[in-house]
């Protein structure tokens, strides 16, 4: 986490000691970091692995709303925000690495250190970045644009989802999206 | 907005110089703070009044993403960040009193300023919550759901929007508005 820091966050950080303790864990695919119903209090920076995050609706269907990838932070935030119970789970799709910091101490680190405001402003804005582009996507996109532009800039959803997850993260049903793909094969 | 930064922000600021400067601007009902296609380069603190923010799709259809009310801060916020052209104009529904702050200006803050990062980080996080609504509500709920709801919390939403805005809003056809708005009054 000090390296990103240095590269991300300020260029001024030199190996001193973060504002806040971390704690490293390594894992296993199928691990899950956030339970749907439980208060999110903690913050975890991947550094090895992909995770997933699922949100259930009313009728228990089972949506892909977001993936991330090393070298960024990730967790149930509107809970860790709201201290309301999460309606996301968060799962590991592979083995993985972890640092994380729990609230409690991240929190208490807000109060003085401009350094944790920094990282929580500017990882706070990458995250509003990303939402900003779905509510893009959704308003002003077809599934089937939405997907092509995935297939444009190469994104790495392609290489490691089915197609069945794939259609639950464009929000499609699997048969759309397989009709979709076999369109864009013809032409 | 130092009442508000005293509430909201930090309770031990108190009335002394804020880290960057502000002015003021009061204007009509109709101005256009951010246009389609320039970046944006302020951020306003919105003390009277009510704005609007459009998305124009590729089809060059209109719809409304949000609405900001006094005691918040609003701009074109993604085009702030990237300094790419903005693809949202934001305009204002009634006459308006707001205080901004440059980006050069806020952004020197950011070096040295706790407050500033706090404030930059704790406004971005209300940001990020109501994108994480919005697009649960995308993924999750029926127009006709959606709607229900704005009744239920007794949104401020349906006391000034006519029925065609209100429809861009929920991104339904106004005529769907309206049918369901019909089967609400028969039950």
């Amino acid at each position: 986490m000090k390296n990103y820091i240095k590269q991300n966050i300020d260029n001024s950080f030199d190996d001193q000691e973060l504002p806040f303790a971390t704690e490293n864990i390594v894992g296993h695919a199928g691990t899950v970091f956030c339970k749907i119903g439980k208060v999110e209090d903690k913050i975890y920076f991947l550094k090895k692995g992909i995770v997933q995050v699922n949100l259930l609706n009313s009728k228990g269907d089972e949506r892909i709303i977001d993936f991330f990838f090393p070298n960024n932070f990730f967790c149930s935030y509107s809970s860790f925000l709201n201290s309301n119970p999460s309606d996301v789970e968060i799962i590991a799709l592979t083995d993985f690495e972890v640092e994380f910091i729990t609230k409690d101490n991240l929190y208490k680190s807000y109060n003085n250190s401009i350094l944790a405001n920094k990282l929580g402003r500017i990882e706070t804005e990458k995250l509003y970045l990303k939402k900003v582009k779905r509510e893009k996507d959704f308003l002003t996109k077809t599934a089937e644009e939405h997907y092509l532009e995935l297939i444009r800039v190469q994104s790495p959803l392609l290489t490691f989802l089915s197609i069945d997850k794939l259609a639950k993260y464009l929000g499609i049903h699997p048969e759309s999206l397989s009709r979709i793909r076999r369109k864009k094969i013809k032409n």
